[in-house]
C-alpha cells in the first residue's frame, strides 16, 4: 500500500497533505462514549480486540482521516511487565511504584504475543476491517515517558521520583530505561507483525527533561528503537510535547517523522531539523474552539508553513474529550481543501 | 545601595555570583508554616505587612541568599480590579471568570497605593527590616499570565478559554491585556516608590503559547511594561516557564534580566539572547532532592554554562514545598564558593 499518509511519512510527492489526529479515537466521539460505556472500564475496552478495533474505525468514518491508530492504552506493555495497574474515574493511571533496583528484580520484558495478544488481535481485526489506503498506525510509549509513568506511579506535575533517581543514580534508571527500550521493541515489532504500516512512539513527558538530559537518557532509548525497527520498512513517527529545546536531537534519533508540538511552527522545525525527517503536526488543539473560518485560517497557516514534501498534518497535541466533532470533521475537510498540490 | 545582586542584573562584574530562590519565601521553611498558622489563611498572610515582612526575611537569615523577594500573591492586583478571589485549601485559587466584554466592564484599573496599600507597606516594613546590602525585589505577574487566570478563573491545564478568546476575538482579549498592562505599571512603579529596588516579571503561563502568539501578545504588554519602568532606574527581570521557542522575543522586550528555566542551558540562551540582558537561573528545582556532591555538580554545570559577568543564580523554577531545606542552604553557600571570581 503507498497511501498518502505513507507516502507524506518517507517525505514523497502525495495529491494532497494527509491528516490524522492524536487521540482521534477518544470521547469528543459520540460514538466513542457508547462503545466505552459498552465495555464497561477503560482497561477493558483497551484488552477486547472487536471493541478496541470499533473505536479505531470510528474516525475513518466519521472524520475521513487518511490513517488509522491502533486504540490501546501507553501502559498496558507496562502492566505486563508487571507493573500493577488500575485506572481511576477521573484521576488516571495508579501504577505501583518502581524506585529501586529490588524493585526493577520484579519485572520482566515481556513476550507481547503471549502476554498482550489482545494488542495484536486489535491490530488484526483492524488492519482487516479498515477500507483499502487507509494505513493503521501501531504505537507505543517510548521509554522516558513510561519510566516517569513507572517511577512516579502516575501522572506527575514535577517529576520529582523520576529525575530523582536520574540525579542520584543514573544508572539504575538506566536499567530500567533498558528494561523499557527492549520491551518497546519487541512490542512494536510484533505490531507490526500483526499488521501495523507504521508506529508512533509518544515520547509526551520529555518535555519535562533539560536539552543535556534529553540528549543523555531520552535520545539514545529512541535511536536504539529506530535502529531496531528500520529494517521492518514501516515509518516511525516520534511525538514529544514541549520539544522546542531539542528537536536537532529528536532529528538525530533516526526516526523517520518528527512530530512537532504547536509551540514552533513548522518552518521553524524544518530549518533547525535540516530537513532530515518528515514533519507532524502541528495545529494547537484549542484551535478547534474556535468558529469555522479561523480554524480554516489556522489549518492554513500551519500548511503555509510546512515543508513542500513530507507533511503529515495532526495537531500540536491530543484532541480534547470537549472538542466540537464538527470542529474535526471541518479540519480534515480543509487539510484536504487547502492541502492539495499544484497537479 | 550597589550589591552583588544588582550589579549582575546590569551586567557588572561582581565578587561572586549572587543568589536568591524563587519562592525562597515559602512551605519548605519551618519557619514559613510557622508564621503562615498564625495568619490563618494565605490570603491574609499576604495582605498583613507585618506578617509578610517576616517570611521575606525568613530566608535571607536561613539561606543567606543576596536578594528579599516581596511576599505577596500575584493575583492581588486583579482582586483589586475588581475580580472575586478565594483560595481554598489544595486547590489554588478560584477566581469569577471573565470572558465577555459585558465581565471587563466590571473592572478598573486600581490605584495600588489607594487599594492595595498592604502590598506597598510589605515592601516599606521589609526594606526597613533588610540588613544593609540585600536588596528587594517587586513582584507581579505579567498580562498574559494574569489574563490566563482570569479568564479560566484559576489554574488550567489546556488555557481553554484565554486561547479561546485569543482565536475568535484577539481585540477584545487585547483590551483584558491593556487593563491588566496598565494595572501591572502603576502596580510596580508604586513598589519602588515604596522602595523595591529590583523587579520580576512571572509570565509562568506563557509557555503554553506558540512563538508567534508570545510574539503577537505576550511580548508587547512586556515591552510596554519595561519601557514604562524604564526611568525608574532598577533593573525588570523577565520570568517564563517553558521560553525555549522565544527566548529571543523576550529580549527583544526590553527587560534587563532574563530567568531561564531549566530545560536550555546559560549558555545556549546567552548566545540566542547575544548577550542583550544579564541571565537568571537555571538549577532544575528537582536537583535540591539529590545528596549534596550531585547538587554542588549540578550547581557548578550552571555555573560553567553562565555568561562571565551578568549571571544571578537561580532556579529554573519556583522550590518545591518539600525540597529539603539544607539542600537550599547548601545551594546558597555552593553558588557563594564556587562563584567567586579571580581578583
Amino acid at each position: 500500500m503507498n497511501s498518502r499518509f505513507l507516502k507524506a511519512c518517507r517525505q514523497q510527492p502525495v495529491d494532497t497533505t494527509p491528516i490524522w489526529i492524536m487521540r482521534q479515537a477518544g470521547r469528543y466521539l459520540p460514538e466513542y462514549r457508547s462503545t466505552r460505556a459498552k465495555a464497561g472500564d477503560f482497561l477493558t475496552l483497551c484488552k477486547t480486540p472487536d471493541l478496541a478495533c470499533e473505536v479505531a474505525l470510528q474516525p475513518v468514518e466519521r472524520l475521513g482521516v487518511d490513517a488509522a491508530i491502533l486504540f490501546s492504552d501507553i501502559l498496558v506493555p507496562v502492566e505486563a511487565m508487571g507493573v500493577g495497574l488500575r485506572f481511576t474515574e477521573g484521576e488516571g493511571p495508579r501504577l505501583e511504584p518502581v524506585r529501586s533496583q529490588a524493585d526493577l528484580a520484579r519485572l520482566h520484558v515481556p513476550d507481547p504475543v503471549a502476554e498482550t495478544g489482545f494488542v495484536m488481535d486489535a491490530v488484526r481485526a483492524i488492519r482487516r476491517a479498515l477500507p483499502p489506503g487507509i494505513p493503521l498506525i501501531g504505537f507505543s510509549g517510548a521509554p522516558f515517558t513510561l519510566a516517569s509513568y513507572v517511577v512516579e506511579g502516575g501522572t506527575s506535575r514535577n517529576f520529582r521520583h523520576v529525575l530523582g533517581w536520574l540525579y542520584e543514580d543514573p544508572a539504575g534508571l538506566g536499567r530500567l530505561m533498558d528494561l523499557l527500550t527492549e520491551t518497546v521493541i519487541l512490542y512494536l515489532k510484533a505490531q507490526v507483525e500483526a499488521g501495523a504500516q507504521a508506529l508512533q512512539l509518544f515520547d509526551t513527558w520529555a518535555g519535562v527533561l533539560s536539552r543535556r538530559q534529553y540528549r543523555e537518557v531520552a535520545a539514545p532509548a529512541t535511536a536504539r528503537i529506530a535502529a531496531a525497527l528500520r529494517g521492518l520498512g514501516v515509518p516511525l513517527i516520534l511525538y514529544v510535547n514541549g520539544s522546542a529545546p531539542f528537536l536537532e536531537e529528536m532529528a538525530g534519533t533516526g526516526v523517520d517523522v518528527i512530530s512537532v508540538d504547536w509551540r514552533v511552527s513548522l518552518g521553524e522545525a524544518a530549518q533547525r531539523t535540516r530537513g532530515a525527517t518528515a514533519l507532524q503536526g502541528n495545529l494547537d488543539p484549542m484551535a478547534l474552539y474556535a468558529p469555522p473560518k479561523i480554524l480554516e485560517r489556522e489549518a492554513a497557516r500551519v500548511l503555509a508553513e510546512a515543508p513542500a514534501v513530507g507533511h503529515v498534518f495532526n495537531l500540536g497535541h491530543g484532541i480534547q474529550p470537549d472538542a466540537p466533532v464538527e470542529s474535526a470533521v471541518a479540519l480534515v475537510e480543509v487539510v484536504h481543501r487547502l492541502g492539495r498540490k499544484e497537479p
